[in-house]
């Protein structure tokens, strides 16, 4: 049976587990998002006491349901001050969930003591751990696999969270028990820090996986689920062959490949970094293209990265990853981006906004566009707490207003990812108005602007993006609530007979007639309580927009400017 | 005849002038926040081409009238990202009215180059200056003497406006052409410097005071003003004698005085940071205590600060700079604090939001509460923008986010000036609902709360703060467009016939029947445009609230919190 585990910290910190009957059939970011749009004030600093932090796995994690392993974490957010969820693979949802667990919430303020909290199917401590102070993830991870060993999942801040940086993220371990997989946008990490919270050890000994409530059903949709999963070209092919990465010449050509923080839309030094290079010097230097990062997962587009001595630096760094310290920076050079990814897993910090954030840094100057080193200082500043650190940690919206230039590329105080919305609209449509700031996977209109999934909509004009915004973050909003990972749309918005396993899946593990129609009306749900919160928060249709610069300032090859009215906008959410 | 200047930045600055006629009856606050609500786009970035920097005397201003020479500023605010209107004293306003302007609108965005801009009655220059490029304010008047002489008024912005930080001023000088007197909040030296002027140069040569159209009658009722502000204890005795630094004993007494960022109501070391220890030291040394600053002033609440050789340090600090760098810091040293006023005004920074940034910074343990040398440092990274300049030039709130820490007294993003709205919840209405974010000049409930000034408030109690300061910010909006002082409010909050002087001032200036009523509409109206604004740039009735530890942290001695209800928040601006 599921159960809520409830940690308050504070003087005398304390714990209390109670049924999660109450959410029944929430799971991922349903749950988080109903917990914090219940329970939090939405007018409470998100560093204060009053702001909690909700840890769930997905609805099928911990079950055998393919490639079910994302864990969501939600909160009110350090860096936009609306609602956040953020969500990773790893092992963590599926180790949370079989141990029993259908949520961790994180309550109260730190009392001074950093500590880890170690969670078992029949037990909870919450430990003294001020030896892990000052600690990067992988530093901390490896004292903790003395005690804990490797079984278990960890999921811990870095030197960021500790300093409360907007940008900080949450890391989970993966297979390798490396902590390479963070819930990263948002500055989550910042409020786990804030409770004085460095490391969750989550040990699923002597538990089985989740058992689904009809058992013959279940097995055959997941062997159909699976034979979808391969048989589709992007999951089946693309992804496991180069990783998220092979976007890179796809974006780069679509004109819509960010570069120099938002100055152009295609960079010269695009086939240096592609997904086909990177995975040619994986294989090359002995690593690999091809892995999962958590049990369970039948894509495998993560990889390992060996720096050029053959010794393992980082995980396969995501296309997201390779342009915001790639192009978005003016750097072409592979080894420089995978170091900077390994310094973002260690310290704890989101690759996207650090990488947008040393792009805006660049354009005022703190270093030049291109400057490899310069790039690894700055982000070594930011692990180290210096001044210049804590600007850049606060991200791209605080380091525009630092230096005092207008081209700061935020939503709601959240950096833009990896697509530009003035060539492909679809994206900007959903970077304006989700609930969560800018942020590609609130719902991807790349699938259909650009890789024709789903069907096509023409990404330059602003004709009919509106709507394709609005279908994918319903439906995001539901798959981010089931474990699944997102990576499934391809095959599922193209495949009528994958999506119907995917239905029978949920179906036959929750006992219940899930439809199609259901998914819509639970994606509604978790982006109602989303927006009610932000609403409270003080965020309107007025935090729904571009930056102005966007409408105003032509981005070639294209000469294209963000066309979708503010009135288009403010429809996205009528339904 | 009144005309507008309006200056449009950009590759080729270019200049026009019109005629007034569409503002009559408006100046100051109301012209600034008229022009900002009808032609900024209010979710423009606030350094973007779209802002405008709209500067404007008085509507009294360059008449013969009693202390009638308040300068107004608007715009959208960098710090606030709500529209702004900053006044201050100096010689900028009698001159421009003198000149026959009633407005000079900055448009555009800086080309690369530094302008200065010299305006007379005939003539407008937009003039290269590189030469003034990362000169402080001294120095830039200093230059700028030597060329346009000591009988014209300068305007002009230190390192921090060139730098766009958010808490830059715009310095004007007083009658001894020092550029003390500053438009001090919410970032509108920023807006002048992304505008690429670094200096305005007013020459109103040639030029008569401007004329009532009733000059008996206003001659008359000019008589009976002034005697009003000299028969009334605070305009007549208590500011001459001491200045607004009168107040420390006052406030620290009422256990309002906030000490260490906030943490508590009273300084053992207010005694020696008085207004008594102020003047006394001041005359001591050979300055003075009582003077004025623009030519036109009767109340003559400033002075001169010379440091313990005899040579001018600066003017004499205001309560609020002494209470921000001082108390706030838990800095019990005047010459201290002198040495930060000068630096403010050197670099162009707003004492109020630096002395609260010190604060936060000290909470963060970036220097010691209490450190002299520390916080004189501080400034000084801020005036040389390095890293951790950028942090402290962008303001409490910013400081608060870069360094994690959740203690951040702000409203808006501006900091709270010098009264604690726990045991003086009138203030703290003022504070939380002002358009401008926490601005205790918008509705100084403090004189009824504390001095006992149009009646009496009592004001730990939640009940009646509302009222008062809804009352007090519809007179204030229109009090900051007449040109007057501020500080005329002492005297005609209790003297029926100095308020009745004050009305037949302005009547017979400009040949209607000005009533009281027509204060209380012209106020309403003021407040209306500028929270229509606000709404459109996203800020809500969540906007309009304290921080939430101002709820929860009682504060010493009187152990109160801030009571007033969110609810009640929300009907302030209903009339």
């Amino acid at each position: 049976m599921s159960k809520i585990l409830r940690i308050k910290m504070g003087e005398k910190p304390e714990y209390s587990v109670s049924d999660a009957v109450a959410y029944a059939g929430l799971g991922g970011r349903a749950l988080t998002s109903r917990i914090v749009s219940e329970e939090v004030p939405p007018l409470c600093h998100p560093l204060g006491e009053e702001n909690k932090l909700v840890i769930a796995p997905g609805l099928l994690s911990g079950s055998a349901a393919a490639i079910s392993g994302r864990i969501s974490v939600g909160c009110k957010s350090p860096l936009t001050g609306g609602i956040k969820e953020a969500n990773a693979g790893g092992q963590a949802a599926q180790v949370l969930a079989r141990a029993g667990y259908a949520a961790i919430v994180l309550e109260g303020a730190a009392n001074g003591d950093l500590y880890k909290i170690v969670v078992s199917k029949d037990d909870v401590k919450i430990v003294k751990a001020n030896e892990l102070r000052g600690l990067g993830n992988y530093d901390t991870v490896e004292k903790l696999r003395r005690e804990h060993g490797d079984k278990v999942a960890y999921m811990s801040i870095g030197q960021a969270g500790e300093m409360k940086m907007s940008a900080a993220s949450i890391a989970c371990t993966d297979m390798e028990v490396r902590p390479t997989r963070h819930c990263g946008r948002g500055g989550v990490g910042a409020v786990m820090g804030s409770k004085g919270v460095k490391a969750i050890v989550i040990d699923d000994s002597g538990c089985k996986n989740r058992q689904p409530a009809d058992e013959e059903k279940f097995r055959a949709a997941n062997k159909e689920f699976v034979a979808g999963l391969k048989k589709n070209p992007t999951t089946g092919q693309g992804l496991p062959a180069y990783g998220t990465n092979v976007l890179v010449n796809v974006i780069n050509e679509a004109g819509g490949f960010p570069t120099r923080n938002f100055s152009t839309g295609q960079f010269e030094g695009a086939q240096k970094i592609s997904g086909e290079s990177l995975a040619e010097l994986e294989i090359k230097r002995g690593g690999s293209a091809t892995h999962g990062c958590h049990r369970g997962c039948v894509i495998q587009c993560s990889g390992t990265y060996l720096d050029k001595d053959g010794n393992y630096l980082t995980k396969q760094p995501e296309y997201e990853t390779v342009w915001a310290n790639g192009a978005n920076c003016g750097i072409d050079d592979l080894d420089t981006i995978a170091m900077l990814d390994r310094l973002y897993d260690d310290f704890g910090l989101d690759t996207i906004e650090m990488g947008a954030t040393i792009g805006v840094a660049m354009e005022a100057g703190v270093i030049e566009f291109g400057d490899r080193q310069g790039a690894i200082s700055l982000v070594k500043e930011a692990g180290a707490g210096t001044p210049l650190g804590r600007i850049l940690g606060s991200g791209a919206a605080v380091t525009a207003k630092a230096f005092g230039i207008e081209h700061a590329p935020v939503v709601k105080g959240q950096a833009m990812p990896a697509y530009d919305p003035r060539p492909i609209q679809g994206i900007g449509v959903t970077y304006a108005t989700s609930p969560m700031g800018a942020d590609h996977t609130a719902g991807y209109a790349i699938a259909t602007n650009i890789m024709k999934v789903g069907g096509f909509v023409e990404p330059g004009q602003p004709e009919g993006q509106v709507d394709l915004s609005r279908a994918l973050q319903i439906t995001t909003a539901a798959v981010d609530s089931t474990g699944f990972c997102l990576f499934i749309a391809f095959a599922v918005m193209d495949q009528p007979e994958t999506f119907g396993a995917m239905l029978d899946l949920i179906s036959s593990f929750t006992g219940t007639n899930f439809t199609a129609d259901d998914v819509t009306q639970l994606g509604k749900n978790v982006l109602s309580w989303e927006r009610k919160f932000n609403k409270e928060a003080g965020l309107t249709s007025a935090h729904d927009r571009l930056p102005m610069y966007f409408k105003r300032e032509a981005l070639m090859p294209h000469n294209a400017v963000f066309e979708v009215s503010d009135a288009e906008l403010d429809t996205v959410f009528n339904w």
